[in-house]
């Protein structure tokens, strides 16, 4: 047999038993945890199909190409969305959710990303959580690459939904999707009435009680999230986020040691850095020759920012040294195409980091 | 990094591009195919909530659990089902399809499974499209276990939908799904008012075209399947199909010379063959002392078969020496719970159909 596991034995009850357990565990939730086998916007489907109705009061947020996504999905399901859009780059103001909030009495429901991975930003969740508290609504939040690089206190600041995937902090190829739920949003499930087949979260709740998905799933995933999550246990989620946090900065050094403008600025999160290519050039040019010269992946804007960005991801499995190498590999980069830099400038911002965090204070560094 | 391969890359669209390509080939179609980070059910999913409306009559043929999770999914999405039912281990006969399409005018598709896995029995498609094609609905096929083991003609037969699967006779872990479009069906797709997001055929064909998909992609399976495919092309699909047709045949002959009942006797299919456990004997029993004694699987029934039946897979990468040790085993369990065995007595049967199939005339067995 060439398949992994079988789906429908003990074995792999145990293995799936334990993987929902371990997602609990290291997302620090009491709250239900429940899987999917699709791409993290499976996830963010099951959270507006199952519990909203056709015609109920929404507010979105977006800054970016994934906020699109919760705007394109509320719209594909009828779904009556106020939108809060800010700018490629900036946020949305946890201010401007509460206004609406109150302009907008029996909102069900306000949708944002904890991390805009299409530029880099982040949002103040524990802020709009806040705000969201004090009404009926329950919130939303796709946290695909927020998991893992910003703390999200799921209970404590009372987060309704929040949907993750396999293939960023998590460290495993794609195909895994999931979501937490809280009672309130339970609750919502209970008057949903859109349609909805594969992604029902009630159908899923009972399966996973029982140890099994609803749906033959994804096993070779599941087997490997059940590793990545053993190593993300030894690890300690909180050191996970402090390792991303800490490297999001060495790039933001690394980024202004060699004059280059950062995008999303003023609310830098730390799954991606987004930076500016120099003027005239063609930020997929950079993303080409990582390619081409050194058989690194980063990535380039995405729809209008296109060409006009570049990013790089230090999520999960990702360490110092991926980041010497890549600041070392984007230096050669820029001055292979005629933007100056000396050599190592922007490394030693890197360097100048790491050593603040980790080595004696007495150490000699400069 | 971890990941196998980043999904927007000229490196993936090229795989992705290639897997639509040898998956085109080897199911003998002209009609587009596209492809889903999913369970074999999201594609089933997508057939129903882009192609039909709300209220759109529609016929379903259910013979066991698959049958069933079509009712259940035209229910879902409050289409207007008329269904033709026939018990566990039964079909459901071409002559009905065509019965019910006469009396029930303005019918919109036709849904079936070509082989019920939950049963082993296959059904007559061939018959059945020639009925649906006289008239203005789509005939719509779940091929998971079809696929690779009955030939299916998508477009010398007329077969408007066609869905399968990764997991089965394309011998990789699962998580992926396809599906393939006639133009008759492309044409239901303007009409269809259904809410749908994820599952988007649209959308999945623009990008597809483009050599990517809409969603993040489970790109370590899509590797996997074009390795799959490529070992497909280089066996033949035909050759496949007709090897599932063998084991399947010496798995009936091996259970009736072991003086078993075949469950599913009047329409076997080659996917799976279902076995009744002997009178007095729990058909679990088998299924726990494979897996203890033999580290093997195979399958209980489901739903009310369970306990009753027994379930031998052989299709995809499975070949005459899997069965040798299968029934080998299954003699042994047998016999080990009280069951009259001649040890050999079943593997002499598969042997004798490998002989008469590979071995010239002039060998002699007994």
């Amino acid at each position: 047999m060439a398949s992994d596991i079988h789906h429908r034995t003990e074995d792999f009850r145990t293995v799936y038993r334990a993987a929902l357990k371990d997602l609990k565990e290291v997302l620090g939730t009491a709250n239900d945890v429940l899987m999917f086998s699709s791409s993290g916007t499976g996830a963010m489907e099951a959270a507006v199909s199952n519990l909203f109705s056709r015609g109920d009061k929404v507010i979105v947020c977006t800054a970016g190409k994934f906020g699109e996504r919760w705007v394109e999905m509320a719209s594909a399901f009828g779904l009556d969305a106020t939108v809060l859009k800010s700018e490629y780059g900036d946020v949305v103001a946890p201010e401007r959710v509460e206004a609406a909030l109150a302009a907008n009495p029996g909102v069900r429901g306000v949708f944002v990303q904890a991390s805009e991975t299409s530029t880099g930003a982040a949002h103040d969740v524990r802020a709009m959580a806040q705000a969201v508290a004090k009404t009926d609504a329950i919130f939303v939040i796709d946290a695909i690459t927020g998991f893992g690089t910003m703390p999200l206190d799921i209970d404590g600041w009372g987060l309704d939904v929040v949907v993750g995937g396999s293939q960023k902090a998590f460290m495993i190829p794609p195909g895994l999707a999931f979501l937490t739920l809280s009672q309130k949003a339970w609750r919502f499930a209970e008057t949903s009435n859109l349609p909805h087949f594969y992604f029902n979260l009630k159908k899923e709740k009972k399966n996973a009680d029982a140890g099994e998905s609803s749906w033959t799933p994804s096993t070779s995933l599941i087997l490997g999230l059940g590793a990545a999550l053993e190593y993300i246990k030894q690890v300690g989620m909180d050191k996970l986020i402090e390792n991303a946090q800490l490297l999001a900065r060495a790039t933001r050094e690394a980024a202004l040691a060699l004059g280059l403008e950062l995008f999303a600025a003023g609310s830098p999160g730390s799954s991606v850095t987004a930076i500016k290519a120099p003027q005239g050039m063609d930020s997929g040019v950079i993303v080409k020759q990582f390619k081409s010269r050194f058989g690194a992946i980063i990535a380039n804007g995405q729809g209008s920012m296109k060409g006009q960005i570049f990013r790089i991801a230090h999520l999960g499995y990702f360490d110092f040294t991926d980041l010497f190498a890549v600041i070392a590999g984007l230096e050669v980069i820029l001055a292979a195409n005629g933007y100056p830099v000396t050599y190592g400038t922007g490394v030693a911002a890197v360097q100048r980091v790491y050593a603040e965090a980790a080595l004696p204070k007495t150490t000699l560094v400069s």
